[in-house]
């Protein structure tokens, strides 16, 4: 393996190292010993990456991000009908959320009280569903007296919501959460059959 | 003042501060010593109310899930629909959310990382929206195609995260989340008219 690629795979077993300390203790008590130990990489390898406890914030926070992009990246030569596309793309955020340490812990340090940046995820997730719903009314899909603004708004508590009671409350599971949101609200918001692709 | 009021207020200053500084902060990184500056008691009788900060934690859960008690108890004279109810109660519960910061420290803890007791509010509020929601059903409320189980954990989740974006992006509103949400959702679930009390 060459030099640069080690220092790469470092790099990311940092970061899934201090995703996993957070998602497990929140920001504050993670400590940079425990960050260095989980990546099983030396003291003065996380520092040659990462000069404090933050900079790992803003990077777990960045590879998050860029975990969300692919999510709702358009895929070439598939261009579902919209609503199927945010119903389907809400699943599998919520299924990624569960499975991904990375992708939960960014979406995480938002409601982390000790984090107090600005955590970018929830806007792109929301400036996305209202993409994805504008493109809905203008294919007719979207029942007349439904106002995008409340759709956005429900889509994206809907999935947050699931997610943080997924933390909660070991009984409760996000991903039939928001199931059970679509279940109930695709009869009001549609008179297409939307089944899940 | 008595001295059994005395120390009665004083346990409830140490409460409200503790809440202060688990919403400000987190649990984690709130200090005994700034709990017992911002009550503007001696750390002596931080001590004397309480052995530890997970003994403050406790006290803190404890005293929102009497509010939240409140909240849902039901008044007497007063029997609204049950419907009507519901949704007015969401409405309390949003403000109380916004307004109180005991009660959302409480509800906060139950999604610090830190915290990592049960927290028995959510699963309070979701036990009543369910019997609210069966008595709805009786009063034949309820569209016949719309379960209960769909309902009660869209209901439970719209509130959470409303809450949990409150705290993650200060342009959010929780207040006005819930009212887009019945926006949307009532028109599915009922043929009457709920209008807000």
């Amino acid at each position: 393996m060459a030099m640069q690629d080690r220092a790469v795979r470092t790099r990311q077993e940092l970061i899934r190292s201090a995703a996993e300390a957070f998602d497990r203790s929140g920001f504050a008590p993670s400590s940079l010993t425990e960050i260095s130990v989980g990546a099983g990489v030396s003291s003065g390898a996380l520092h040659f990456h990462f000069g404090s406890k933050r900079a790992l914030g803003a990077a777990v926070e960045s590879a998050a991000a860029q975990i969300l992009q692919d999510i709702i990246a358009p895929r070439p030569c598939e261009q579902p009908e919209s609503l199927r596309n945010l119903v389907d793309t809400s699943h599998v955020l919520a299924r990624r959320l569960a499975e991904d340490v990375v992708l939960r812990a960014g979406f995480g340090l938002a409601s982390d009280a000790a984090w107090q940046e600005n955590v970018e995820l929830w806007r792109v997730w929301r400036a996305w569903v209202r993409s994805v719903l504008t493109l809905a009314r203008g294919e007719g899909a979207l029942v007349a007296d439904v106002l995008i603004e409340d759709l956005v708004s429900a889509v994206t508590v809907a999935v947050v919501g699931a997610q943080a009671l997924g933390r909660a409350d070991a009984d409760w599971s996000p991903r039939h959460a928001v199931a059970q949101f679509w279940n109930l609200l695709l009869p009001r918001i549609t008179t297409a059959v939307v089944r899940p692709g």
